[in-house]
């Protein structure tokens, strides 16, 4: 492992950027919400994500010059065109316009189409409780998991993010609806361990807890099984709708790599219209105060909320430890 | 088993609730919805629901009189305050509320707080589709599943609709955050049949498949294991925000029952304004024509679609089977 200073890894990962040809304020946004990834434990989707999306703008399957276009205003709706841009700025604008949208009407529903890979969707759930705003956030994408009762690939893991604010510790969930990534297998299957509890399917079609013969086959299992499966479905369908855009299916066609041509929903809330900031606190407070109360499990473990651990994260400043592989692969990127 | 004509259950479920003294417009209403929810196979929130929905009634659980009024209006947004009147007649309310809100706004978003259990959430999903609209659709509930990590009963199982309209077959989810419901373990149960995957812990604390050992403990498993837990917290959280009322630590100080002082939201949408009727239909034939065309797993079955055999059943007139003595009880009920 390499130690490596949280402004170390943003200088080298915006380096990198820059010399991909991003323009230097994209490069800083993008650097930013990569490092924040790493730092907050998600590595997979932080500097772990670097060379591939580099890699995605040499092929042109990002267009790093594109802008978010509006294509419709509805009352407290707003639909926008991605054009393809860089996933990461294009959702962070949709964020910030929902935001302006729930200013004005309570909430806001931004719905973004035709873009690339936000990376990690609990980064804009963060950025959402950070500027006070609660949120409902999901994207679909390509077909990357077997609908339940199929052999194949065919729904995506379309990421679900639901965030509440408070100043000091926030409630954020941020879930795929596969019950493992592929990074998750990956890191399991190097330190030669098997999953805690079945994650997919082996070549014989057997549920298995074996991260290396699930990654071999692609099956991972839906979370929850067919409930997974459905919501997943679900989230696919609501936003192609509400954002004109591509269900799964035909993204597959789309061929720009994960998340090229996917669709991406903002919902917004501003608290201080809903019963007011002290009344969302207190909702926040009362919750991790019950949870904290709870009779724990044999584990013994104190009962965690969802966004707890991120958040003592987030608080660091301490030196991350990153793979000694990936860091030689970044810093050879920026030079 | 009883069989018995969907007309003669939807007069006898009239005369039980017109003689625990509910209005006669109300319990057409509600009979209706019972009726719909056990030819749609739903029996634990069909029929198997009205002696408990009586019971309530006569402790005075349920304000057999009471009607939703508005608390706040913002934008597309509308807050109410159900006073423990009718689960369904409230939660019907409060779709057609949140659909009349979607016609002046693209979409329109009720928050209803102090009502009681809206039975079968699928009950709104399926009439929103049948009007035409979207739906996002959530209630919390008291606490009935350990939170991920937890030995007690500490999170609700929070059900979610989701629905996108078709007039040939919609797509309808509706799932709660427990694995399997009460209701199945007590069916499966009386099989003498083990659950097929597990379904919640045992007296030891270990998982189990055996529905007598969870129903015991009550320590149902959340979906998805950690996945669901955190699902029904922030569901939890953002319907206490949306509707201003209680979350589910406070529902449990409610003591009115099951769903007694829960949070329910109905989020809806126009297809109309929001690429039109025709991309819509799309978007739900081409995920179906998917999903559809998928190589099945070892099962050999055709993956199915949320709200596929539903809405098969829900094309059916033929006469019902009924649990006998469940039959006997609802008639006795009637007299």
């Amino acid at each position: 492992m390499a130690t490596v200073e949280i402004d170390t890894l943003k200088a080298v990962l915006y380096q990198a950027l820059t010399r991909a040809g991003v323009a230097p304020n994209v490069a800083e946004v993008c650097a930013r919400i990569h490092t924040e990834s790493t730092r907050d434990g998600v590595h997979s989707h932080g500097i772990g994500r670097i060379p591939r999306f580099i890699d995605y703008v040499k092929r042109g399957w990002v267009d790093v010059d594109a802008i978010p276009t509006r294509v419709q205003q509805l009352g407290a709706i707003e639909v926008l065109d991605g054009h393809f841009g860089v996933g990461v700025t294009n959702a962070l604008y949709a964020t910030d316009r929902a935001m302006e949208l729930a200013q004005e009407h309570g909430m806001g529903l931004v719905a973004l189409r035709d873009t690339t890979h936000w990376m990690r969707g609990g980064s804009y759930g963060w950025h959402a409780v950070e500027k006070g705003y609660a949120a409902i956030l999901w994207t679909n994408t390509e077909s990357c998991m077997p609908a339940w009762g199929a052999a194949e690939q065919s729904i995506g893991n379309n990421p679900l993010v639901m965030a509440v604010p408070h100043q000091d510790g926030p409630l954020v969930l941020d879930m795929a609806m596969s019950q493992f990534s592929y990074g998750k297998l990956q890191s399991t299957r190097l330190k030669g361990e098997q999953l805690p509890i079945d994650g997919g399917f082996d070549e014989s079609g057997h549920l298995s807890r074996d991260p290396g013969a699930i990654a071999a086959t692609r099956r991972l299992l839906p979370t929850g099984y067919w409930k997974g499966s459905g919501l997943a479905i679900l989230l696919d369908a609501l936003a192609a709708l509400l954002a004109q855009g591509r269900p799964t299916h035909a993204i597959d066609d789309v061929q720009k790599g994960s998340g090229g041509g996917s669709c991406q929903i903002f919902m917004l809330f501003d608290p201080e219209q809903l019963g007011g900031r002290d009344a969302c606190n207190a909702i926040v407070e009362g919750i991790q105060a019950h949870l904290a109360a709870v009779t724990a499990d044999a584990s013994g473990r104190p009962v965690r909320w969802p966004g707890g651990s991120t958040w003592r994260n987030r608080n660091s400043v301490a030196p991350l430890d990153i793979d000694d592989g990936l860091w030689r692969e970044v810093q050879a990127l920026a030079l």
